[in-house]
Protein backbone atom coordinates (compact mmCIF):
# COMPACT_ATOMS: atom_id res chain seq x y z
CA UNK A 1 0.00 0.00 0.00
CA UNK A 2 2.44 2.92 -1.30
CA UNK A 3 -0.21 5.61 -0.71
CA UNK A 4 -0.10 4.86 2.91
CA UNK A 5 3.06 5.04 3.26
CA UNK A 6 3.87 8.01 1.69
CA UNK A 7 1.52 9.07 3.83
CA UNK A 8 3.04 7.83 7.15
CA UNK A 9 6.70 9.80 5.05
CA UNK A 10 4.76 13.18 5.13
CA UNK A 11 3.17 13.24 8.31
CA UNK A 12 6.69 12.40 9.75
CA UNK A 13 8.21 15.44 7.50
CA UNK A 14 5.59 17.74 9.25
CA UNK A 15 6.52 16.65 12.51
CA UNK A 16 9.97 17.34 11.53
CA UNK A 17 9.47 20.50 10.28
CA UNK A 18 6.97 21.64 13.01
CA UNK A 19 10.03 20.46 15.69
CA UNK A 20 12.31 23.57 13.65
CA UNK A 21 10.35 26.09 13.63
CA UNK A 22 9.59 25.43 17.62
CA UNK A 23 13.39 25.12 18.25
CA UNK A 24 14.41 28.39 16.09
CA UNK A 25 11.88 30.33 17.80
CA UNK A 26 12.89 29.02 21.34
CA UNK A 27 16.46 30.04 20.38
CA UNK A 28 15.77 33.30 18.61
CA UNK A 29 13.91 34.68 21.72
CA UNK A 30 16.64 32.98 23.83
CA UNK A 31 19.77 34.47 22.10
CA UNK A 32 18.59 37.48 19.31
CA UNK A 33 18.64 36.80 15.25
CA UNK A 34 22.40 37.13 14.85
CA UNK A 35 23.44 35.05 17.63
CA UNK A 36 21.88 31.58 16.40
CA UNK A 37 23.18 29.14 14.10
CA UNK A 38 22.40 26.26 11.87
CA UNK A 39 24.05 23.67 14.31
CA UNK A 40 22.51 25.17 17.12
CA UNK A 41 19.24 24.87 15.71
CA UNK A 42 19.88 21.01 14.35
CA UNK A 43 21.26 19.91 17.88
CA UNK A 44 18.16 21.62 19.86
CA UNK A 45 15.74 18.99 16.73
CA UNK A 46 17.32 16.24 17.96
CA UNK A 47 18.73 15.88 13.84
CA UNK A 48 21.71 16.17 12.15
CA UNK A 49 22.44 19.48 10.04
CA UNK A 50 22.54 17.70 6.86
CA UNK A 51 18.93 16.28 7.56
CA UNK A 52 18.43 20.42 8.84
CA UNK A 53 19.54 21.95 5.21
CA UNK A 54 17.57 18.66 3.59
CA UNK A 55 14.38 20.95 5.23
CA UNK A 56 15.73 24.76 4.98
CA UNK A 57 18.56 26.32 2.84
CA UNK A 58 19.17 28.76 5.94
CA UNK A 59 17.84 30.53 9.09
CA UNK A 60 15.66 33.41 7.13
CA UNK A 61 13.82 30.63 5.88
CA UNK A 62 13.37 28.65 8.89
CA UNK A 63 11.90 31.95 10.38
CA UNK A 64 9.98 33.27 7.50
CA UNK A 65 8.24 29.51 7.30
CA UNK A 66 7.67 30.06 11.21
CA UNK A 67 6.25 33.10 11.14
CA UNK A 68 3.74 31.92 8.28
CA UNK A 69 2.46 29.40 10.53
CA UNK A 70 2.15 32.05 13.50
CA UNK A 71 0.42 34.36 10.68
CA UNK A 72 -2.01 31.31 9.66
CA UNK A 73 -2.56 30.14 13.20
CA UNK A 74 -3.94 33.97 14.10
CA UNK A 75 -5.92 34.00 10.88
CA UNK A 76 -7.72 30.47 11.62
CA UNK A 77 -7.85 31.82 15.53
CA UNK A 78 -9.81 35.05 13.83
CA UNK A 79 -11.94 33.33 11.69
CA UNK A 80 -13.04 30.41 14.36
CA UNK A 81 -13.98 33.62 16.85
CA UNK A 82 -16.10 35.09 13.45
CA UNK A 83 -18.10 31.71 13.40
CA UNK A 84 -19.51 31.82 16.13
CA UNK A 85 -23.32 32.38 16.67
CA UNK A 86 -24.57 35.74 17.07
CA UNK A 87 -25.42 39.24 15.19
CA UNK A 88 -23.00 41.00 12.70
CA UNK A 89 -22.75 43.20 15.88
CA UNK A 90 -21.32 40.52 18.76
CA UNK A 91 -18.95 38.92 16.09
CA UNK A 92 -17.22 42.21 14.88
CA UNK A 93 -16.54 43.18 18.61
CA UNK A 94 -15.49 39.14 18.98
CA UNK A 95 -13.30 39.69 16.06
CA UNK A 96 -12.08 43.17 16.81
CA UNK A 97 -10.60 42.16 20.60
CA UNK A 98 -9.15 38.56 19.27
CA UNK A 99 -7.08 41.12 16.84
CA UNK A 100 -6.84 43.56 19.68
CA UNK A 101 -5.51 40.92 22.23
CA UNK A 102 -3.32 39.31 19.89
CA UNK A 103 -1.72 42.83 18.33
CA UNK A 104 -0.87 43.75 22.11
CA UNK A 105 0.80 40.21 22.87
CA UNK A 106 3.42 40.19 20.08
CA UNK A 107 4.13 44.05 21.17
CA UNK A 108 7.91 44.66 21.17
CA UNK A 109 8.47 40.56 21.75
CA UNK A 110 10.91 40.86 18.55
CA UNK A 111 13.50 43.17 17.96
CA UNK A 112 12.53 46.09 15.25
CA UNK A 113 15.43 44.35 12.61
CA UNK A 114 13.12 41.03 12.56
CA UNK A 115 9.88 42.44 12.30
CA UNK A 116 10.71 44.19 9.35
CA UNK A 117 12.33 41.41 7.94
CA UNK A 118 9.20 39.16 9.02
CA UNK A 119 6.89 41.32 7.69
CA UNK A 120 7.98 41.80 4.19
CA UNK A 121 6.83 38.27 3.38
CA UNK A 122 4.00 37.77 0.78
CA UNK A 123 2.01 35.36 3.41
CA UNK A 124 1.69 39.11 5.41
CA UNK A 125 0.23 40.94 3.00
CA UNK A 126 -2.43 38.04 2.39
CA UNK A 127 -3.58 37.81 5.88
CA UNK A 128 -3.86 40.98 5.97
CA UNK A 129 -5.45 41.01 3.14
CA UNK A 130 -7.80 37.89 4.00
CA UNK A 131 -8.46 39.67 7.70
CA UNK A 132 -9.54 43.08 6.16
CA UNK A 133 -12.25 41.24 3.98
CA UNK A 134 -13.37 39.13 7.06
CA UNK A 135 -14.01 42.79 8.72
CA UNK A 136 -15.43 44.46 5.75
CA UNK A 137 -17.66 41.83 5.56
CA UNK A 138 -19.05 41.92 9.09
CA UNK A 139 -19.64 45.47 8.97
CA UNK A 140 -22.02 45.27 5.56
CA UNK A 141 -23.63 42.95 6.91
CA UNK A 142 -23.53 45.29 9.69
CA UNK A 143 -24.84 48.39 7.74
CA UNK A 144 -27.82 46.46 6.25
CA UNK A 145 -29.04 45.20 9.20
CA UNK A 146 -28.89 48.28 11.17
CA UNK A 147 -26.82 47.69 13.37
CA UNK A 148 -23.79 50.35 12.04
CA UNK A 149 -23.37 53.16 10.89
CA UNK A 150 -24.24 52.80 6.88
CA UNK A 151 -23.00 56.74 5.87
CA UNK A 152 -19.54 55.19 5.18
CA UNK A 153 -18.69 52.13 2.59
CA UNK A 154 -17.66 48.75 4.43
CA UNK A 155 -13.98 49.54 2.78
CA UNK A 156 -13.85 53.16 5.18
CA UNK A 157 -14.92 51.65 7.61
CA UNK A 158 -12.86 48.67 7.82
CA UNK A 159 -9.70 51.16 7.72
CA UNK A 160 -10.87 53.09 10.16
CA UNK A 161 -11.25 49.68 12.54
CA UNK A 162 -7.85 48.31 11.46
CA UNK A 163 -5.60 51.72 11.83
CA UNK A 164 -7.86 51.77 15.35
CA UNK A 165 -6.61 48.61 16.40
CA UNK A 166 -3.02 49.22 15.91
CA UNK A 167 -3.15 51.31 19.03
CA UNK A 168 -3.72 47.91 20.72
CA UNK A 169 0.57 47.17 20.63
CA UNK A 170 1.20 50.32 22.32
CA UNK A 171 -0.94 50.17 25.22
CA UNK A 172 -0.22 48.57 28.68
CA UNK A 173 -2.71 46.11 29.82
CA UNK A 174 -5.24 43.74 27.99
CA UNK A 175 -7.90 46.33 30.13
CA UNK A 176 -7.09 49.35 28.18
CA UNK A 177 -7.15 46.98 24.69
CA UNK A 178 -10.41 45.97 25.77
CA UNK A 179 -11.37 49.89 26.40
CA UNK A 180 -9.95 50.32 23.34
CA UNK A 181 -12.21 48.10 21.16
CA UNK A 182 -15.10 49.72 23.22
CA UNK A 183 -13.89 53.12 21.82
CA UNK A 184 -13.86 51.25 18.20
CA UNK A 185 -17.14 49.76 18.42
CA UNK A 186 -18.58 53.25 19.28
CA UNK A 187 -17.30 55.17 16.32
CA UNK A 188 -19.33 52.48 14.02
CA UNK A 189 -22.69 52.74 15.89
CA UNK A 190 -25.56 53.77 13.39
CA UNK A 191 -25.69 57.87 12.89
CA UNK A 192 -28.18 59.33 15.07
CA UNK B 1 24.92 100.72 13.89
CA UNK B 2 26.20 96.80 14.00
CA UNK B 3 23.12 95.28 15.52
CA UNK B 4 21.16 96.40 12.58
CA UNK B 5 23.96 95.32 10.00
CA UNK B 6 23.94 91.81 11.63
CA UNK B 7 20.76 91.45 11.13
CA UNK B 8 20.63 92.46 7.70
CA UNK B 9 22.93 89.59 7.03
CA UNK B 10 20.87 87.45 9.04
CA UNK B 11 18.40 88.02 7.56
CA UNK B 12 19.76 87.70 3.85
CA UNK B 13 20.94 84.22 5.40
CA UNK B 14 17.60 83.16 6.22
CA UNK B 15 16.07 84.33 2.78
CA UNK B 16 19.06 81.92 0.88
CA UNK B 17 18.65 79.19 2.86
CA UNK B 18 14.62 78.82 2.06
CA UNK B 19 15.93 79.08 -1.53
CA UNK B 20 17.95 76.54 -1.09
CA UNK B 21 15.17 74.46 0.56
CA UNK B 22 12.69 75.56 -2.64
CA UNK B 23 15.09 74.72 -5.02
CA UNK B 24 15.88 71.14 -3.88
CA UNK B 25 12.18 70.48 -2.85
CA UNK B 26 11.04 71.17 -6.56
CA UNK B 27 14.43 69.21 -8.35
CA UNK B 28 13.69 65.80 -6.12
CA UNK B 29 9.63 66.26 -6.95
CA UNK B 30 10.79 66.41 -10.08
CA UNK B 31 13.72 64.05 -10.61
CA UNK B 32 13.57 61.84 -8.41
CA UNK B 33 15.88 61.78 -4.69
CA UNK B 34 18.57 59.95 -6.47
CA UNK B 35 19.36 62.08 -9.58
CA UNK B 36 19.47 65.47 -7.88
CA UNK B 37 23.33 67.29 -7.57
CA UNK B 38 24.25 69.40 -5.07
CA UNK B 39 25.21 71.91 -8.66
CA UNK B 40 22.03 71.78 -9.62
CA UNK B 41 20.43 72.88 -6.51
CA UNK B 42 22.99 75.88 -6.50
CA UNK B 43 22.05 76.43 -9.84
CA UNK B 44 18.10 76.59 -9.49
CA UNK B 45 19.18 78.73 -6.32
CA UNK B 46 21.24 81.09 -8.70
CA UNK B 47 24.36 81.04 -5.99
CA UNK B 48 27.47 79.11 -6.75
CA UNK B 49 28.98 75.58 -5.52
CA UNK B 50 31.20 77.05 -2.93
CA UNK B 51 28.18 79.32 -1.36
CA UNK B 52 25.68 76.20 -1.24
CA UNK B 53 28.13 74.39 0.92
CA UNK B 54 28.80 77.25 3.43
CA UNK B 55 24.79 76.41 4.21
CA UNK B 56 24.46 72.61 3.82
CA UNK B 57 27.30 70.34 3.57
CA UNK B 58 25.32 67.46 1.62
CA UNK B 59 21.74 66.74 0.04
CA UNK B 60 20.68 64.82 2.95
CA UNK B 61 21.17 67.86 5.35
CA UNK B 62 19.41 70.37 2.85
CA UNK B 63 16.40 67.33 3.02
CA UNK B 64 16.29 67.25 6.54
CA UNK B 65 16.02 71.27 6.93
CA UNK B 66 13.21 71.23 4.48
CA UNK B 67 11.34 68.29 6.08
CA UNK B 68 12.13 69.97 9.49
CA UNK B 69 10.86 73.28 7.89
CA UNK B 70 7.69 71.24 6.67
CA UNK B 71 6.63 69.78 9.90
CA UNK B 72 7.11 72.92 11.71
CA UNK B 73 4.51 74.26 9.15
CA UNK B 74 2.16 72.07 10.21
CA UNK B 75 2.19 71.83 13.46
CA UNK B 76 2.20 75.66 13.45
CA UNK B 77 -1.21 75.21 11.50
CA UNK B 78 -2.44 72.38 14.20
CA UNK B 79 -1.81 74.79 16.40
CA UNK B 80 -3.37 78.20 15.33
CA UNK B 81 -6.55 75.41 14.49
CA UNK B 82 -6.64 74.32 17.91
CA UNK B 83 -6.67 78.12 19.07
CA UNK B 84 -10.08 79.33 17.41
CA UNK B 85 -12.82 80.07 19.81
CA UNK B 86 -15.36 76.87 20.74
CA UNK B 87 -15.57 74.18 23.54
CA UNK B 88 -13.09 71.31 23.36
CA UNK B 89 -15.58 69.43 21.10
CA UNK B 90 -15.15 72.14 17.85
CA UNK B 91 -11.81 72.20 18.77
CA UNK B 92 -10.93 68.75 18.58
CA UNK B 93 -12.62 67.81 15.63
CA UNK B 94 -11.23 71.22 13.87
CA UNK B 95 -7.89 69.69 14.93
CA UNK B 96 -8.60 66.51 13.92
CA UNK B 97 -9.72 67.19 10.97
CA UNK B 98 -6.91 69.97 9.70
CA UNK B 99 -4.38 66.98 10.94
CA UNK B 100 -5.90 64.21 8.99
CA UNK B 101 -6.12 66.64 5.94
CA UNK B 102 -2.65 67.11 5.85
CA UNK B 103 -1.34 63.38 6.17
CA UNK B 104 -3.63 62.52 3.16
CA UNK B 105 -2.35 65.15 1.11
CA UNK B 106 1.12 63.84 1.76
CA UNK B 107 0.22 60.37 0.79
CA UNK B 108 2.06 58.73 -1.77
CA UNK B 109 3.60 62.32 -2.46
CA UNK B 110 7.56 60.80 -1.55
CA UNK B 111 9.16 57.61 -2.63
CA UNK B 112 9.32 55.09 0.91
CA UNK B 113 13.23 55.38 1.04
CA UNK B 114 12.66 59.04 1.18
CA UNK B 115 9.98 59.23 3.50
CA UNK B 116 11.87 56.56 5.81
CA UNK B 117 14.89 58.62 5.83
CA UNK B 118 12.95 61.94 6.39
CA UNK B 119 10.95 60.35 9.47
CA UNK B 120 14.23 58.84 11.48
CA UNK B 121 14.94 62.65 12.38
CA UNK B 122 14.91 63.47 15.96
CA UNK B 123 12.04 66.94 14.89
CA UNK B 124 9.86 64.27 14.19
CA UNK B 125 9.25 62.61 17.04
CA UNK B 126 9.51 66.01 19.00
CA UNK B 127 6.70 67.23 16.70
CA UNK B 128 4.83 63.89 17.01
CA UNK B 129 5.28 64.25 20.90
CA UNK B 130 3.80 68.17 20.28
CA UNK B 131 0.61 67.00 18.61
CA UNK B 132 -0.02 64.19 20.63
CA UNK B 133 0.04 66.85 23.84
CA UNK B 134 -2.18 68.91 22.15
CA UNK B 135 -4.90 66.50 21.21
CA UNK B 136 -4.28 64.60 24.94
CA UNK B 137 -5.33 68.36 26.53
CA UNK B 138 -8.22 68.78 24.33
CA UNK B 139 -9.59 65.70 25.24
CA UNK B 140 -8.57 65.79 29.06
CA UNK B 141 -10.60 69.32 28.83
CA UNK B 142 -13.69 67.55 26.90
CA UNK B 143 -13.38 64.83 29.67
CA UNK B 144 -13.51 67.04 32.54
CA UNK B 145 -16.48 69.24 30.84
CA UNK B 146 -19.03 65.97 29.67
CA UNK B 147 -18.55 66.48 26.22
CA UNK B 148 -16.24 63.35 25.66
CA UNK B 149 -16.20 60.39 27.08
CA UNK B 150 -14.30 60.08 30.71
CA UNK B 151 -14.07 56.22 31.09
CA UNK B 152 -10.59 55.93 29.76
CA UNK B 153 -8.00 58.34 30.08
CA UNK B 154 -7.05 61.46 27.89
CA UNK B 155 -3.60 59.09 26.65
CA UNK B 156 -5.68 56.24 25.53
CA UNK B 157 -8.30 58.06 23.96
CA UNK B 158 -5.45 59.96 22.27
CA UNK B 159 -3.67 56.53 21.32
CA UNK B 160 -7.49 55.90 19.50
CA UNK B 161 -7.53 59.25 17.75
CA UNK B 162 -3.47 58.81 16.55
CA UNK B 163 -3.74 55.93 15.20
CA UNK B 164 -7.60 55.86 13.56
CA UNK B 165 -6.50 59.37 11.33
CA UNK B 166 -3.70 57.47 10.05
CA UNK B 167 -6.35 56.03 8.03
CA UNK B 168 -6.83 59.32 6.11
CA UNK B 169 -3.46 58.61 4.31
CA UNK B 170 -5.02 55.79 2.57
CA UNK B 171 -8.83 57.31 1.72
CA UNK B 172 -9.27 58.25 -1.84
CA UNK B 173 -10.85 61.51 -1.45
CA UNK B 174 -10.89 64.63 1.16
CA UNK B 175 -14.54 64.37 1.77
CA UNK B 176 -13.78 60.30 2.51
CA UNK B 177 -11.18 62.40 4.95
CA UNK B 178 -13.91 64.21 6.72
CA UNK B 179 -16.12 61.11 6.98
CA UNK B 180 -13.54 59.01 8.99
CA UNK B 181 -12.82 62.16 11.18
CA UNK B 182 -16.97 61.74 11.95
CA UNK B 183 -16.51 58.13 12.64
CA UNK B 184 -13.79 58.93 15.18
CA UNK B 185 -15.15 61.51 16.64
CA UNK B 186 -18.24 59.65 17.25
CA UNK B 187 -16.44 57.20 19.23
CA UNK B 188 -15.41 59.47 21.40
CA UNK B 189 -18.99 61.14 22.82
CA UNK B 190 -19.46 60.18 26.48
CA UNK B 191 -20.77 56.29 27.17
CA UNK B 192 -24.50 56.23 27.36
Amino acid sequence: MPRLWNETIEAHRREVRDAILDSTAALVAEHGLRSVTMSQIAEKTGIGRATLYKYFPDIEAILSAWHERQITGHLGHLLHVQAQAGGAGERLAAVLEAYALLSHESRGRHDPVLTAFLHQGEHVTRAHQQLRDLIRDLLAEGSATGVMRDDLSPDELASYCLHAISAASGLSSKEAVRRLVTVILAGLRPAS
